[in-house]
């Protein structure tokens, strides 16, 4: 039985790849390498135990086409759905990048879930969905969900989809509301940005926003722990739970730091005026992850600790 | 200023048409006239100031030059969202009947809202977003959102992209989250099956699962008023509220017997066996209004009396 990782090709993906060929499953990822690289699978690729397919899931044809062919001598376990548009500036600016990337693809998904008899999706959601509940911890439970980015409404209209879709079909889904993921090979982010920033011109960092955002932060290693852990222990048909490290999380400023420290110790730091960095960016962020600690997982890192992993890791591969 | 209903030919639509007329407003309708009827329309027609354009919302391009068209030379002062499937096992069997006609006409209409400068968007969502809540009284901070049926999703997916959008532009947004909606023109629905089933054979009425259901039902006069009270009351950007009556609802055998009562006292009721009378169908469902009762609107009717005066008037239709 084959595990199917779509955008098995991008950061998350590519850790999630390894991880489950390191448990012994076979994979198949599908990814339109747009975000993704193929050079993140190459260790999987060479153990013998993942195939590379490029297929753009929001294409049901090809997809389908794709996952036939892959998976026609074997069944498939589950899926992984992880394929989305990752860019929420693009996404606020033109609606379509979301509705094409983030919820047709699992809309596709779940389609071909169906057609072949795929009992298990484990989607990667996002703490976007909520939108901004300011100083509030948010818990599964926190309501009603205002999402402040179409990033964040495609996520929850794929949640939406996906307990629907289990109620006719399948046997078992998880939803992981991600974090902000750190580490290396990042292709986006505020940790990439600012070493790319910096790499340009190491005199001085730039900042959007007045870097006073607070948000939490995990480990791309911690992440897909707690997704297989998720996946095997979860108890409902569908399971809900929000994935973040136990504390309240750091301020971009000390991100701004960490990385000037790391890459260029004497540049100068300037900050914008707004509260936000973006349309769609919520400028603070508590998570509750009280949920998934009562199932058994319990973070090792704090946000600082991550954050400070990640930047020694994303500013050596970009030296 | 004109007031956009988009599905304004339907059941619920043509009531809100003629209650904007009464208050003085000019209303441009699009339907695509798959689910509603232009009879229904006619009263508002015959006023002067209802102008109905056939166009199908789910295809931008059309909908836009007819909106374009028709807003020509008058601005737009909101756009009342109505257009949707209201046939949720057709949209359980195919999950793309609920993905164009309940989710594609809201992408679209937040599209047109934004090109045509429309600074308010009303939308009519459903309690099917949040799911089977079991005997617990939903209310709008109940969570999380598991839908059961396609249609359920498709709305969710509907309230987060209206979220979504209002971030980036317009100025107000509400959310009703109707309740079963009784009332004539019905075009379906329990007691519109109930009363033609007995029509077709008057010696005798099947009824889908055990008739243990137990639902709120709110009369289409009542839901309209309360929809105005919201869309005039509502304080925040994204206005969220549960729409219903103040009762935990009736069942399905109550209903059964106030349309055998009515229409053919002699007939003899059969009931299956299964508590759920279609996939996606919520068996138990109740509904906790405080939100909209604090803001001021009070139901004035209770489920029975919904019903049977709902009943009154399919009945008499159908004659």
């Amino acid at each position: 039985m084959v595990h199917v990782v779509t955008g098995g090709a991008g950061f998350i993906g590519s850790h999630l790849v390894n991880a489950l060929i390191q448990r012994g499953q076979e994979v198949v990822v599908f990814d339109n390498l747009v975000r993704g690289r193929l050079s993140h699978l190459e260790r999987a690729i060479e153990s013998g135990y993942c195939v590379f397919v490029e297929t753009d899931c929001s294409d049901f044809a090809a997809f389908r086409c794709a996952a036939q062919a892959a998976l026609a001598d074997r069944g498939g376990e589950a899926i992984w759905h992880l394929a989305a548009n990752s860019d929420i500036p693009a996404g606020v600016a033109d609606p379509n990048i979301d509705l094409r990337d983030t919820f047709m693809t699992t809309f596709n998904s779940l389609l071909i879930m169906r057609e072949l008899d795929i009992s298990q999706i484990h989607f990667a959601s996002s703490s976007a969905v909520y939108g901004d509940f300011g100083e509030l911890a948010i818990t599964e439970q926190s309501a009603p969900y205002k999402p402040i980015s179409n990033y964040g409404a495609m996520k929850l209209a794929s949640e939406a989809q996906i307990s629907a879709a289990l109620e006719a079909y399948g046997k078992k889904a998880s939803i992981f509301r991600f974090p902000n993921v750190v580490g290396a090979p990042a292709t986006h982010g505020v940790i990439y940005d600012f070493v790319h920033k910096l790499k340009a011109d190491p005199s001085r960092l730039d900042v959007l926003g007045n870097g006073l955002q607070q948000k939490a932060y995990l480990h791309v290693t911690e992440l897909i722990d707690a997704m297989l852990f998720i996946a095997e222990n979860g108890t409902e048909k569908v399971n809900i739970f929000n994935i973040g490290p136990k504390d309240a999380g750091i301020s971009v400023r000390q991100i701004a730091e960490y990385v000037r420290d790391a890459v260029s110790p004497a540049a100068q730091i300037t900050y914008g005026a707004s509260d936000r960095g973006w349309v769609g960016d919520v400028p603070r962020f508590r998570y509750a992850i009280e949920r998934l600690q009562q199932l058994g997982w319990q973070p090792s890192m704090d946000s600082e600790a991550a954050v400070r992993r990640a930047v020694h890791e994303i500013s050596r591969d970009a030296a």
